[in-house]
């Protein structure tokens, strides 16, 4: 019996990982065919984002903070996440990080690259990013 | 029924979230008076610290870690957090981020500020950081 509660928890944690980094995927997709709103649809509504600087908010504030950094597509590049490592924190909640990449013109800033570190919550309507630390 | 488990679940929250600004106060403690070990102790024996570099270990790792960047003393300098917040993630696991500030020498590379974003998990000996990104 042990087993199996071992077993299906093993499976529910892998089934968290794969929602997880769909989510990270579909970020990266959005990005690259420049839609920053669907980008921060990914945020909950009370999230906390540390870049340079701080903001609070939801995918209104957080649509803001991106459109405010990556003005136009020049800026936005094209962006890859690697190294990705997503752990379970028991049932409801996710800690993902990784390595993200930006591939520039000088014109866009150039390349840039950086980690990140993002806490998510299981909502009814799916993953949802509560915290984000880039740097 | 439904206010009490309510109450219970809030109590529960402010005491973890107690716990867990324990562990920043001693961790500044130790910091002060010049003992990394003490604040390696306070990481997971499989904990990620994403900082300039990114190092996996446990409080073995994460001391060396710090001994390179914080040679001696005058490096160390004077260590403040402020802004903390700490968030509950269901029982076993918390979120906490702040700032960090270091007063020091010139001589000890002046003083130096950032973000720090902590994940936590409660072991049988406490709570332990799984996660520490800082910018």
């Amino acid at each position: 019996m042990r087993y199996v509660l071992l077993l299906a928890a093993a499976v529910a944690a892998f089934a968290q990982g794969d929602e997880v980094r769909k989510i990270l995927k579909d970020t990266e997709d959005a990005w690259n065919r420049g839609d920053l709103v669907t980008v921060a649809s990914f945020y909950d509504d009370n999230a906390t984002f540390i870049g340079r600087d701080v903001t609070h908010g939801g995918p209104t504030e957080i649509a803001a903070r991106y459109q405010r950094g990556y003005p136009d597509r020049e800026h936005m590049g094209t962006l890859t996440f690697s190294e990705i490592d997503v752990k379970p924190l028991g049932d409801g909640y996710a800690l993902a990080n990784g390595k993200f990449s930006l591939k520039r013109t000088q014109a866009g800033g150039g390349d840039a690259s950086g980690r990140f570190t993002l806490v998510l919550r299981k909502t009814p309507s799916g993953w949802r990013i509560i915290h984000d630390h880039s740097s």
